[in-house]
């Protein structure tokens, strides 16, 4: 575990993030889902799926007295979760099982959750394969153990009626992502687009979907992440809380 | 006719618009379906579906030499198109037929046009009902006539392979539009969404759908309206070609 590097570019109330190179970094991406996610004084319980060395747990933990789980199905970044949530003192609020959801999620309790949140592989299985990404990566990036589909059979059957499934991907997948939500009777409310910089394309898409909800959907201001000139935008700062 | 007015705010080499206020103005709608559509040097015929007083033909006609036809189920409506494409000299290129879109397509060949255009009615008939709107607004404005189940089966049946339905619309129609499109082998490939001013949720979207089209989804870049002192923006102007 020589090469774990504590990140702490994070200014969230000074959260520190344990990573490791071989297996992956956390991302903006992360970063922006937990700041898409509507927190309210009612949310109790919160479910992070795949939750990698537990960026969206931390980071939700300073807007939110809930309990928040964190499922990892892999052992060795398991590991480096737990490591974060000791060393940022949050063994009391955030909790973190090594596990595949795709089984755990048998054992919860139906109607449970108030949010979901999840950064999923953003890739089909045999789509965009690197050759020597590390298995770590490769679950990571791939619907090796868990996709879209999965993702929101397990969603509707542990959220409360009304309660908001919360996913970042990429804007190629969008159609996937609503046809397997309403197959679910998850209904998409909210989507907000994010583009790399101005005339640019969008590459990511942070959507809410919400169990059993009433039709009608919001699409928010888009978000730039650069300035033409490279530099984080004033939005994207301020959501790193360094603006 | 006397509250008849030639509307000429649009520059496009000097195009005429001639508006009854009792049936309805052309509106920024239009006028970037119109933008967003793609024409190339092959795009032999264009149809736009619910043409009003023809300001989509009437645009597109200074972008290509492809012949192009307006259908307007509504008989004064139609008389004003006429008269558009007569004071505008586009007799030769622009036919406008005063039919019933969903009687009318059943003559058409199939795989006939390279490209489809419709600005839509927006609302479903029960919705946003104002009274003492005329037919003519409520025909325009209200699913009456036509919906987007129709106008996805009239596509379908008359559009080439591989050629493309332009539609403008409202963010929360979103998902029925891309259901139908996907009802009828009609892909959801590029779409715009247009932002009333920084800071606002989108008011607006731009879908293009190609029929039996790979899948894959481009999201263009977003396209504001207003600037924050309520002036239009410099992309707004561009393509009106005053900026």
């Amino acid at each position: 575990m020589n090469s774990n590097v504590i990140n702490d570019l994070l200014n969230y109330n000074n959260i520190k993030i344990i990573q490791n190179k071989d297996m992956f970094a956390f991302s903006l991406d992360s970063v922006l889902l937990a700041n898409f996610v509507k927190i309210n004084l009612r949310t109790k319980n919160i479910l992070d799926i795949g939750t990698g060395n537990a960026p969206i747990p931390l980071i939700l933990s300073t807007k939110t007295k809930a309990s928040i789980t964190g499922v990892e199905i892999q052992q060795d970044v398991f590991e480096l979760a737990k490591q974060s949530i000791e060393i940022n003192n949050k063994i009391n609020q955030i909790k973190i099982i090594n596990e595949d959801i795709n089984i755990l999620y048998k054992k919860i309790p139906s109607d449970y959750y108030d949010i979901i949140t999840c950064n999923p592989p953003f890739f089909k299985i045999n789509e965009n394969n690197k050759k020597g990404n590390s298995i770590y990566k490769q679950i990571a990036r791939h619907e090796i153990k868990l996709n879209l589909e999965q993702l929101m059979i397990i969603s509707k059957k542990i959220l409360k009626n009304n309660a908001s499934i919360n996913i970042v991907h990429r804007p190629n997948r969008l159609l996937d992502i609503i046809f397997e939500m309403k197959k679910n009777n998850i209904e998409p409310k909210r989507i907000q687009f994010i583009y790399p910089k101005i005339d640019s394309e969008a590459n990511m898409i942070l959507i809410e979907g919400i169990k059993n909800g009433n039709s009608g959907l919001i699409v928010e201001p888009p978000l730039y992440v650069h300035e033409e000139d490279g530099k984080y935008t004033k939005e994207i700062l301020k959501i790193f809380q360094m603006g």
